[in-house]
């Protein structure tokens, strides 16, 4: 990852824009700055990204990418919140859901996330980010604790319910680590339905299970 | 990690006892190799470590660092091995566990290694390394598959033990993820006891719970 962190020179920048873009802004300039910061994340990881590097990518201003999201961590954080957007969807739609199908309801979400690249390749380098540098695993931190441990909380009856939803989170986020990164045989070629079933029963028990002791 | 890159210039070292090394050897000289090797990983990452500067913090010449552990990525997984070593020789040393058991004793196992920060240190930086270099993750794939997940397997007979051994691993490699590398409260702070007696009935569900379907 390091080999990235030297910004292209100025030689090679596309034309960019800048005047339309400036003076228009609006939805679709937003959502292109930030395809652009997770593109330019994903490649170089959250050290060698630059909002410098996100503005050529997106044929726009610095100032622009400043305008919209602030600092380096900002553009950090709406990139994280943008890649999981799909999970956090999914999330958001399910109200209804009761506590004791709340681990085949995660884990269903967990694997449809994960087993279409589209959704995947960016969380993956955002997570890949996280585990490296300090700032971005706060981000990537506040992004769990407050979208999806908080959701799953929320809907557990019980004094515990943030740790439990922890719990249950950390199994899926194993399964991420060794069938997606480091794609440990046979569980990184398993039957995705097959990891479902296997998983959905110890999901369940860290949510609603007895409590230890 | 990128500011670590470059190799410290040569008027830097420190003196290199080169003709006693070279002609002495022996034990204690591989296991200040493999300190210095360990202590390169952890500190620069796997991309920006290097042979000579492994050498340089270890005191002897290059060429016996290759004499002993050959190219980087062999290094590197002795490295991974000695980081491991608590790990594996509590896994070595009980022989005796049944089945019914193995879900406490694993369970047991990782919290003695990454409670004790001289064993969690080490561990915590080449499980970095692999997570954002193919190479270090293909070594440490290897050693996962290896050690841990084939010394479980070998104790299930059942003919998905390796998937189920994987399985549990990945729990417990979430909450290293989450307890010592994101950090996520109240799972980084809540105490040891208390999560292994509610992670044991998650892992031991993997490793001899009922098949999927």
């Amino acid at each position: 990852m390091t080999s990235g962190a030297t910004p292209a020179p100025a030689g090679r920048r596309r034309g960019r824009p800048r005047r339309a873009e400036a003076a228009g802004g609006g939805p679709a300039t937003r959502d292109r700055i930030l395809a652009a910061a997770r593109a330019e994340f994903a490649e170089r990881g959250y050290d060698a990204a630059s909002i410098r590097g996100i503005a050529r990518v997106a044929e726009v201003d610095q100032a622009l990418v400043h305008h919209y999201f602030g600092t380096k961590e900002q553009v950090f954080g709406a990139a994280v919140a943008a890649a999981a957007a799909p999970a956090t969807d999914n999330l958001s739609l399910r109200p209804d859901v009761p506590p004791e199908q709340l681990g085949q309801w995660l884990t269903g979400v967990f694997f449809r996330v994960w087993e279409n690249p589209v959704t995947r390749a960016p969380i993956l380098a955002i997570a890949r980010s996280a585990i490296t540098n300090d700032t971005a695993a706060g981000i990537f931190r506040t992004f769990i604790a407050g979208q999806l441990v908080g959701r799953i909380t929320e809907r557990l009856d019980a004094p515990d319910a943030r740790l439990r939803a922890e719990l249950a989170a950390a199994q899926l986020v194993g399964v991420m680590m060794l069938r997606y990164i480091l794609r440990v045989e046979p569980l990184a070629s398993a039957d995705a339905e097959e990891l479902v079933a296997r998983l959905v029963p110890a999901v369940q028990h860290h949510l609603t299970g007895p409590p230890p002791g």
